[in-house]
């Protein structure tokens, strides 16, 4: 893993991953379940949880990289447009620092939907343990 | 909901809630899931994937605020310690920034376990819609 270094991975909001994060979470939130909601808002339909996105990215840290001793020690987003059920959402991350040093990555993050939207960006420091 | 206010939540990460956010992530990275693997590295046990505070996160926004209709616009988080399976996490949200003009509010955050120790901070701004 080197500096400029991109990885992809990608993801779809389906319906296992929506109804199961609302078992694991309890985030009823109408505008998340409610379609009547969501649209009287201006909506297409009920808004997926941003912190899905996340529930991805601990996917990419822990599983995607050729190493597995990794920690993460911050991550930061922001949420550009709204994701729906059934989006499929192409993760891009690059290496955009790296410490020998103090081992550490910087991975600068982009979200990324079937329609070539970026729908939210972010940056995650990981930790080689 | 005005500047200073605090609210409060507390969440366990129980069994039901870790093995929930494996079987919707897939991240079964071994320092998740492999006791030898985290205690070689200086751990007590599993580590606990820090999104699932993010999921917590997604509960307090989402259903412990006066008001419904709002969304995430961005969140960040830094991990301070490890979090462990059965641990009770706090989070406690401080308004620290309201703009009735553009509707935003800005909460800082803290993770607090239950031995009192500051395990995240962070911060979160979200939109009333």
């Amino acid at each position: 893993m080197q500096l400029n270094d991109l990885f992809t991975s990608s993801y779809t909001v389906s319906d296992k991953v929506y109804k199961g994060f609302i078992e694991v979470f309890n985030d009823n939130n109408p505008l998340h379940t409610d379609a009547g909601f969501a649209k009287n808002l201006g909506f297409e339909a009920e808004v997926m949880h941003g912190n899905i996105l996340n529930g991805f990215l601990s996917h990419f840290i822990g599983e995607c990289l050729p190493i597995k001793n990794v920690i993460i020690q911050s991550q930061q987003i922001k949420f550009l447009h709204p994701v729906y059920l059934g989006n499929t959402i192409e993760l891009q991350a690059v290496i955009d620092y790296y410490s020998e040093a103090v081992g550490v990555y910087s991975f600068n993050l982009k979200f990324i939907n079937q329609a070539n939207l970026k729908v939210a960006t972010g940056k995650i420091q990981i930790g080689v343990l």
